[in-house]
């Protein structure tokens, strides 16, 4: 059934290196690749609207199953008519499976081989997850891609428990693609990924993605990471996988990361990325640009009446000063954290289209060494 | 020195009635009246951007001396070269005197003819603002049209006090009137108004309406209401006054008010108003249509996919439902306030350019019933 040349187009490699400039296709339309997934958790990109990020020119969006499942809850959103009419978007979205939020946000958690049983981190009351209920929660939702449910491992890990989510993460997996094969989901154009687990050990890394890549999902994420391990770690967990997933599959590097991050991970061949990042940081005033992070509250923009980012074409550096938006930040004024999150996302999907840009032109190892000496990046060493 | 033929144009004075369809003229540009002010008290309208009230159709801003001289100080804002520029809006801006602040917000004040001490709401630094003070900080803010100290009274008050404060209202307009003179305010296109004063006496608003008007300000307006007195009273009290007040000056209701009410005043002659109500309520859920006020939170909205107001063309509601505002509010999103107060702004907005039609059309006192019965405001049946 599944016809891969579909979702995801090759479009060129980089000479010489291992960035790859693509498409992934949807139901909902084309999104350019490498491309970076503005986070709606709760289906809102925080402080942003739809018409935000259309404005932006982010083609997808990102949402997660564990938190719209516990509100507003699958009811509502199946009466919407899914989530897309749910939350007025109208192109691509991703949803997480809430594995990583069942392991990381709730207090309780009974974990055995049939699923994963916790209390809601909002009124305590009990679910029970199996990886069946994640993919009919997602049909619910309609989200163009989907994400199994998958054991993250915390860090730092033994080699024991580690070695035990890898063998459950290609269990549920397994578990995972049946369902989503029986229950029609693929003809309702939707796309499944798996994860590939493993913590800091090579030959676990190696294992799970052997597992997966056997298994043949849709697109491959590699998951476990950002989650306390040094960047290092991090890109050394990156290298050992990288190399063997198909060419023909999209890549996806979760939760990660900051801009210099994302830059090194494109060049090493990931694809797909998403993190909270810009708004976070936008939320507590830090906003992002070429040159490093600009933290808005400190005293020295007290009277800086120049944009955010000369650099940036946004509406927050076109139309408001660092004085301004300082002001807003110390007044409490929730404007705010609107625009400082506007510039940041604005920053990352940009990012992207620079990113792309530089693959087309076919050397990306010269904008990738430019951009992390720019950015005053500490991987700008190790380039 | 004063032209008022270049300040405020009496179009068209609705047939039989006392509604007025006019224009305010400012050096940033015209005014078409009667209209509302949104209020972007510390030099932003609550959540929503510059923009958003561009694109929402406000042709003015109302922000507040008292706020802005304590943050972010007077020293910020010459430097940014007014406020205009400083909060990135091109269009006229009225700043409020403080007046109604120093009495409404600070625990300690000392009132004397010279001035008034105060201790600031924010670090308790003692302050000591005269009505040459805030003309001249007015003159570093560049605001269009500029409110003089005032004496507003609290209520109730007894008749002595509220003597008291017609007499002092009407000694530091004076001043502020010389001041205003003196140091070249008007030539560099800044407009003065005065405030009546006189809680709920007759006599005394009449008294202090004559005084003011004797002092032949720019724009004439109507304080010391909306401060807790009963709505009746605030309509006699605008009844009282209202035909004293010179034909050729813009006359504004100070802080009205809810729909219905605004509706009623203009009916009543009145051209300008300001009110915090529909970012303030916004931001609780509350908001604002023809047939009166929707509180999203409620139950009843939770599957109602329906847009907030369909009789409503802003993007709050062609783009999203009432069970997705609801959604954002029950999550603690944002978005949700923004969402809400987009609509009451806009639908404020909106509501004084159909006043401003069925003017035109010569039928106010038709439109005024119509709307305060679908409205199901109490107003109704005094028309």
């Amino acid at each position: 059934m599944s016809d891969q040349k579909y979702f995801y187009t090759l479009l060129k490699q980089d000479r010489g290196g291992t960035a790859r400039r693509g498409v992934v296709h949807t139901s909902h339309g084309d999104i350019q690749a490498p491309f970076f997934m503005p986070v709606g958790t709760k289906a809102t990109v925080k402080t942003l609207s739809q018409e935000d990020l259309r404005a932006i020119g982010a083609e997808i969006e990102l949402s997660n199953t564990y938190h719209l499942f516990l509100r507003p809850g699958c009811d509502i959103i199946q009466r919407a008519g899914g989530l897309h009419k749910f939350m007025g978007w109208d192109r691509p979205i991703l949803t997480d499976s809430g594995g990583y939020q069942v392991f990381s946000l709730t207090d309780w958690r009974k974990l055995t081989d049939e699923g994963v049983e916790f209390q809601s981190h909002i009124d305590g009351l009990k679910h029970f997850l199996t990886p069946e209920r994640v993919m009919d929660i997602q049909t619910v939702l309609g989200s163009d891609m989907v994400m199994p449910l998958d054991e993250c491992s915390p860090y730092p890990c033994e080699r024991a428990p580690a070695e035990e989510a890898v063998r459950r993460t290609a269990l549920w997996a397994k578990r995972t693609k049946a369902h989503f094969e029986k229950t029609g989901m693929r003809e309702r154009g939707q796309h499944l990924f798996s994860i590939v687990q493993g913590s800091v050990y090579q030959d676990l890394r190696e294992r799970s993605a052997r597992e997966l890549i056997d298994l043949d999902t849709d697109g491959y994420a590699i998951g476990g990471v950002s989650v306390g391990e040094t960047v290092e770690e991090m890109f050394k967990v990156l290298s050992w996988v990288i190399g063997m997933l198909p060419r023909d599959r999209p890549r996806y590097f979760m939760g990660i990361g900051m801009p210099d991050q994302i830059v090194k991970a494109v060049g090493m061949g990931i694809d797909m990325f998403d993190t909270v990042v810009p708004t976070r940081y936008g939320r507590y005033g830090t906003c992002f640009t070429d040159r490093g992070q600009i933290v808005i509250r400190n005293g020295q923009y007290k009277e800086d009446f120049s944009p955010l980012d000369s650099e940036c074409d946004c509406p927050t550096c076109r139309n408001y000063s660092r004085a301004y938006i300082r002001h807003l930040f110390n007044a409490g004024e929730v404007l705010g954290l609107r625009l400082a999150a506007y510039h940041n996302v604005h920053y990352y999907v940009r990012l992207m289209a620079r990113i792309r840009r530089a693959i087309e032109a076919g050397d990306y190892a010269a904008f990738e060494k430019d951009f992390l000496s720019r950015y005053g990046s500490p991987l700008a060493e190790r380039v």
